[in-house]
């Protein structure tokens, strides 16, 4: 096999020094505009690729890690679109760590990312502590996306998730529901239950609820925010006594299960029970599907995400900020008025 | 902001020379056990972790780079589930690098991983041209995901497209369907016709209408892979004189955007019109769409791609291998009997 093309076979083929490669090379003055003609020409011949590990060891590697919990959350994707497209046109490539599952696999991702020289963190919806995520961000700049609370070391982008759950229960009670039901994410963790997007999405819910004057049928399903969880709190619900005619699910993938679950049940959604989602991911616009859903813009988050963390490689120093955006409702088929009370 | 922590500041705190703390970092000879515990728990009292770039120019970054067209098919997700369970429990990390969208951008994203040193790439359905491939692998142990063809320097491993297709033919005719529409990705370059699996799926799907007797029928419509091609392509079908009664969608996702047209057009699934997709992705198994598609599996893809590059790492003298791994029909509730021909 032909090994990498170095910056020695650059010189001999270019006639002049390895310093004067990498004079050319680092834009360093003491470059003559003939030299850097004959080099960047000898660079081009040879397709040689100045090697990120190297320029890692001088600075910086012109990479951005970014952590995602899962492959299949199509808004994982919308955000990673946003940061892409910030990022076009510059030096920057976005890497991509998949799939964590819990504090301990998440902790070997960031380390993963930090070991290979990334010059910045997005870690979207982390589970680590956050004596942990001010560590790591006190590393490598890093911004936190999909978790809200403030750091000395971080910035953060969310959407307003309490405003969100209650844009999902003001809808479904103009459209006359009364048992509505919430299917979250369980969570213990007493940060992580201030802090969690799922949790303050529960908040929302139970808040608006009681100001609508319906705390009595507040009624909670606590499982995932999967289509397993979806599917598996539904179920939950389609058993009790009275059936709730409204269903809010915390994120369009457990929509999806739950869905799942009310066709199985042989009911018909919105006949029977209205279901709405959070995140307005691709599978919520889709057609045949067409769920309403709470809009958190994930490509305006990750977006912001991008442009945070390129100025904190810029200036480490910059105070830290909070960014919320507010969410929006996209009213599809899912949602409709609800039968009389009897 | 506090600095990284370095080897020197392992070197102090353990009270030893940085040539011994390198050389227990290295698992050399020469470092006495009393030698080596002194510098572990140095390591482990500053959190020292060793640095991926300065691992990169003496050998290995541990680092296997992926490349996906786009993070919306839900397909890719399966086989970036079988390369992460492949390397569970090995030093390699696994980044991906996400959408591309034609050649340029693929040489791009390329280019930006060998630039960081990755050890091993997994490139899935690159549509670079085989000499540009071949170059890549020659620098770097490659293994091609969903492409076609031999190459003398990297491995690949692909579902058999032909049968794949054959097989969504012979079912629907078996349900007396005769005008079996396909939906294709539309391709001209010469080599990537023979290579590509949607080129091939077009031909399987022609040679098995032309082996049914059907093929006066052979109707393809030529957009893309993606939602917006199925429903394009799904459009154009059903301007045809005679309707067809059944489509073939080449993917998944072109089959979603398929339903969608469908159902905009006052049909119905399968009543009206059967259809099929092909990967088998989440979506389909999902039970309110329930599409009869074509199991590829590509968990076992991306094992195998794993297992191929690590080996290729390890020994790259190695022979190539092409990986051709057999589909299944996974029939569901989209496809049906075809009505009483008239």
């Amino acid at each position: 096999m032909d090994k990498r093309v170095t910056i020695i076979d650059v010189a001999r083929h270019a006639q002049v020094s390895t310093t004067a490669v990498s004079k050319v090379l680092r834009n360093a003055y003491g470059a003559s505009p003939a030299m850097r003609a004959k080099v960047q020409q000898a660079i081009a011949e040879l397709g040689y690729r100045p090697n990120a590990a190297a320029r890692g060891l001088r600075g910086q590697t012109y990479t951005i890690g970014v952590m995602i919990p899962e492959l299949r959350n199509l808004f994982f994707a919308d955000i990673i679109d946003g940061i892409t497209a910030q990022l076009g046109g510059t030096d920057y490539q976005v890497l991509i760590a998949p799939g964590c599952n819990g504090e301990k696999e998440e902790a070997r991702v960031i380390d993963a990312m930090t070991d290979r020289s990334m010059d910045g963190l997005i870690l979207i919806a982390p589970v680590s502590s956050k004596k942990r995520l001010t560590e790591v961000a006190r590393a490598t700049p890093t911004v936190v996306v999909g978790r809200h609370g403030s750091s000395p070391t971080y910035d953060s982008v969310t959407d307003d998730d309490v405003v969100g759950a209650a844009l999902v229960v003001d809808h479904l009670a103009d459209l006359g529901h009364r048992r509505i039901a919430h299917i979250e994410h369980h969570e213990t963790d007493r940060v992580r239950l201030a802090e969690m997007p799922n949790a303050q999405r529960a908040n929302g819910y139970r808040e608006a609820m009681t100001r609508r004057g319906l705390s009595e049928f507040i009624d909670i399903a606590s499982t995932s925010y999967t289509h397993e969880g979806g599917y598996v709190g539904a179920k939950q619900l389609l058993t009790r006594a009275e059936r709730p005619t409204a269903v809010f699910a915390g994120a369009d993938v457990v929509a999806l299960g739950a869905l799942e679950a009310i066709a199985e049940a042989g009911l018909s959604v919105p006949g029977d029970i209205s279901v709405a989602g959070y995140d307005n991911s691709a599978l919520a616009s889709f057609g045949p599907i067409s769920l309403t859903s709470v809009d958190q813009d994930g490509r305006q988050m990750g977006a912001d995400a991008a442009r945070l963390v390129i100025g904190r490689i810029t200036d480490r120093e910059r105070r830290t900020v909070q960014v919320k955006l507010s969410p929006t409702l996209a009213v599809r088929r899912t949602t409709a008025r609800a039968a009389p009370h009897t």
